[in-house]
């Protein structure tokens, strides 16, 4: 088929393409079927559905998936959505970790991959990005060309017009100018940079905790503090992209009411006391020998009186932003992801048991489901709501 | 002519109808026309037009403005939409004081009542706002039955499912069950009651401060303390109505964990530190001679250094109000309103000031423009989103 780049409004053409598109919905939403499925389910003639079906499956978009064999008369060839048309390719850069997924438009992950992150420069880890992401489409058995969509999860607030992410203190040289540039650079076109706090929430949403839920929080507890926000199964970023930057939440106020740095962090607000070095180093100030935050949390889970302490007083001070939270957004629940968040079977108790003491608004408090996964999952959810059309519209051109 | 409550469509009264409302929408929306330029602008032919002007004035909803004189040929009928065609009620139930306008569907206010509050019980509250609104229907020389919509400003949280308002402690009896129930009795159907720091962050978007502001925040100060958020025109609400219920965010932490009473304040959050009760309890501390926030701020005018003092401590708590909520929403604007936020002059430089030096996310503080009367032109303006389908319908019925 040939298919006109402004296809006019009623001609064949444009026609076409619009059954085209009615017939693909129906088989990414509905499930595979046969023709005669497809035209009750659309309220499009026979005839118009088989051409809609011999043109999609020209383009590569539908392919058949069997015949039916129940049922009288004669069996009927079931048409599914042919999910290798185009991939998606999701990168969750973290301090520690990135990690990489490839999947298909179905969302089946068919390549996944982890790497340390040992970049001390943004130039080292660009390159990291880079060559690991080459690595997971090879391993997938793809073509760089074969990746319709990128969306890279990152800590910090990207801002569109300078190209830069704003906040990311925890990534050396990350907030340098033009730096959304140089990944679209190195990743290729259709690229989107989020904040990964935001893309855990997505994730727990389309594949975790959080789904079916209108107005819930996603607060991620781990080497920095993040939330994302979701209301009605949008991303709430505020006017700037800052919203759910709770690591900016005042805390140890009015008693602490300036800011000030101490070897990099920020004293005075949420982040220099709830995050992870934070954490342990109040645990070690309570005598504990410990190094990381996981540790703590195993030491507590044994049952050391001092390990439980000090994960009480962290439990205190996410209540502290559950409390702020509820207060500003009243959320219906909050879920918690990260690191750290990801013990929710320990700190949740003691975060409800705070609450209830200091504020009427209670949302419920829940563990992320998706583990060290949020906000990959959250990356290819949103790649995916994109790659669709972008797959549409290439294969049509191409046609 | 005739109007089914259940049209067909295609039937010629259906048509009929949809062609009444959008030479109604122009009218509205693009102000007086004649029938030629209606026509130009909304694509029907000129005897629709006519035919719809026709019915329209006959209904009551459009009425004949004049003549035009200018250009060639001959003079024609100019149009304009009657904004007598129905009218509305706006409340704002203040501790102090309860404030009511009566306004047509242009929005012009055409009574308007100001009447203490001294209501000591729900009882007696309901009764006087009843007879008030009566007073100032009255006043417009109307009848009752001449309100469409009613929209009632109230501290507190509405519960549709309960029918009841949740945290009024300053309204006493204010929390009983069923209460709206009871208010729609007093006042008629087409009610609606909005949390009053909500209605003053839709007056301030309407026609005062945020006009045009896409994600704000409208602060109100006062005898409590409260939050209306708007993203993009709409009012946010949360889960359960309580977004915006800055009262219960965090103060003291993490010194002062536990919440107490003391006489009927809540200690520990925010309310019982910046509302006007504890700001003039501060004062009185302070050794300033006042038992009002008004007499503080008026002292503060006049250069007293411990009203100064007083005013610039109270800045700081309200700075850390704004860092609160842009740490979670990241708004563009913050709006101050309210008796004592409406002291702008005083409070927004010291806030912007304090803001500086603890948070980089600043957004903008201004002042309220519509001061006493922002709930009130919220309540109006929401009144008359509604009025003008009712009016539209009932009058389709009634004609």
């Amino acid at each position: 088929m040939t298919s006109s780049r402004t296809p006019q409004v009623g001609t064949p053409a444009s026609m076409r393409e619009l059954n085209q598109r009615v017939v693909l919905e129906r088989l990414r939403v509905g499930g595979e079927a046969t023709r005669p499925q497809i035209s009750t389910d659309t309220g499009l003639s026979k005839p118009t559905v088989g051409q809609a079906l011999l043109d999609l499956e020209q383009r590569g978009l539908v392919r058949t998936a069997g015949r039916t064999f129940s049922g009288p008369g004669r069996s009927a060839v079931v048409y599914e959505v042919n999910p290798a048309a185009g991939h998606v390719l999701g990168i969750d850069i973290g301090r520690q970790a990135i990690r990489f997924a490839v999947a298909d438009l179905n969302g089946t992950i068919v390549a996944r991959l982890d790497e340390p992150n040992r970049a001390r420069s943004a130039n080292a880890l660009i390159k990291k990005v880079r060559q690991s992401a080459d690595k997971a489409i090879d391993q997938a058995g793809l073509l760089h060309a074969d990746i319709v969509a990128t969306v890279v999860g990152s800590p910090g607030v990207p801002d569109p017009r300078s190209a830069t992410l704003h906040r990311t203190p925890n990534l050396p040289g990350w907030e340098r100018k033009g730096l959304l540039n140089e990944l679209e650079v190195a990743l290729g076109p259709n690229l989107v940079v989020e904040n990964d706090a935001n893309l855990s929430a997505v994730g727990e949403h389309s594949a975790g905790a959080a789904r079916g839920r209108d107005v819930f929080v996603c607060i991620t507890v781990g080497t920095g503090v993040g939330m994302g926000i979701l209301v009605d199964g949008k991303l709430f970023r505020g006017a700037k992209g800052a919203a759910g930057e709770i690591a900016y939440l005042p805390y140890g106020w009015p008693d602490n009411r300036t800011v000030s740095e101490h070897d990099g962090v920020r004293q005075g607000l949420l982040e220099s006391a709830a995050a992870a070095r934070p954490f342990v180093e109040d645990a070690v100030a309570k005598g504990l020998p410990v190094t990381t935050a996981k540790e703590v949390f195993e030491l507590a889970r044994d049952g050391d009186p001092g390990a439980i302490a000090a994960v009480r007083d962290e439990a205190h001070r996410l209540a502290f932003v559950v409390c702020s939270v509820a207060a500003v957004l009243d959320p219906e629940v909050v879920v918690l992801t990260g690191g750290m968040g990801g013990n929710a079977d320990l700190l949740a108790e003691p975060m409800r048991e705070a609450l209830t003491h200091i504020t009427p608004l209670n949302p419920e408090i829940i563990a992320g489901e998706l583990g060290p996964d949020a906000v990959l999952t959250g990356a290819i959810a949103t790649a995916l709501d994109t790659a669709r059309d972008v797959v549409f519209d290439r294969r049509g051109q191409a046609g």
